[in-house]
């Protein structure tokens, strides 16, 4: 299976080689992540991309110190809404209706269920929930990535506050909450590219359970 | 480019037809999900898979109303870690140990910075933690079906708290996150199945931003 041995090829790239990832390539990935499932749909999340060296370089030096910041071709930053707005709901609501051609009559019930989850929560809690939103697109650049060929290289140690000061987020209304940088290997140069890679045992990370297994 | 094709073809099943997905299709799905990346690649979460009729039934009796519960092949339970422990590092060091042949001693500061990024934490943050790194394998998850051509519906509305006990899930340090039912769709009883896929708009997901956008 394609999949598989795409997914045994990728893994978190150390050190990148500079060389650019070319635009379809790109667009394919943007594209596979902007396809991303999410809960009720309405993906509350903005994703930045940066090629820009010049930004790229200032972020490696102030905010994360790893070398791929630097190095990679196009440096995904993935951030989550810090609440979840009526205007956002709005916007959601309306998008349904222009792409599926149904009316917001129609729409009311799906409004008012989905604002008494999100509006009955606090800021945070709709941050943390869109955070977990992000992350699935993010599962889903991973793959992507690995399925063009591209290295990627997910990472949570950065100066996340630096770095929404550094973006302006604040005004957006978004945390940033991952980034993926996005190039090609230096294998001379990096350490991991031909370790094994290390994942949870099946039988560990997956158990099946049935009524008889739990006793009830 | 065969992976758009197929997430263009995926969409949150509504209604499945109780068919049985091939072993080796769910063999692929989740060896392609143990595959994820995860933050420190500690993988802190456990999947139940849940094929047994009686148990899914009483889910959806009690836990979960969707239909699909009921109507899947097999279940998929995504679980976080409720908190992270020493002995869930101790484990993963000796992974990497066993699988990398690399010595103890050289994990030692690996172990330690770890431990730091981990032991500072509370147990709500650890488990708010694993739960994004469970839903990058959800991201994984979801792209793997689709390439299988075979349905999913990603959830979270289902009563945790009550799955969390009939699943004993609270002695294991796991509480369930989402759900992943498997199976395939039932076009003619589905109102989703020929709907339009909704999505938000390539530029308003994504922006490009550099040092002079930002004016830095």
């Amino acid at each position: 299976m394609e999949l598989l041995k795409q997914l045994n090829w990728r893994y978190a790239t150390k050190r990148m080689n500079g060389k650019k990832v070319p635009a379809q390539k790109i667009e394919n990935i943007i594209e596979a992540t902007r396809l991303s499932a999410s809960s009720i749909g309405i993906q509350p999340y903005t994703i930045l991309v940066i090629e820009d060296e010049v930004l790229r370089k200032k972020i490696n030096e102030n905010i994360c110190k790893q070398p791929q910041i630097a190095e990679c071709s196009h440096l995904l930053v993935f951030t989550a809404w810090s609440n979840v707005t009526e205007k956002h709901m709005t916007d959601y609501i309306n998008d349904i209706i222009a792409q599926r051609g149904v009316t917001a009559e129609s729409l009311a019930p799906l409004k008012e269920n989905y604002g008494k989850l999100i509006f009955s929560r606090s800021a945070e809690q709709n941050h943390i929930w869109a955070a977990k939103q992000a992350y699935i697109a993010l599962g889903y650049a991973l793959v992507a990535a690995a399925m063009e060929e591209v290295d990627s290289t997910p990472m949570e140690g950065f100066n996340a506050p630096a770095l929404d000061e550094l973006l302006q987020l604040e005004a957006k209304g978004l945390k940033s909450v991952s980034l993926l940088p996005l190039g090609y290997r230096d294998e001379a140069n990096d350490y991991l590219a031909k370790a094994k890679k290390v994942r949870r045992a099946k039988e560990k990370l997956f158990v099946e359970v049935s009524a008889k297994t739990l006793g009830i």
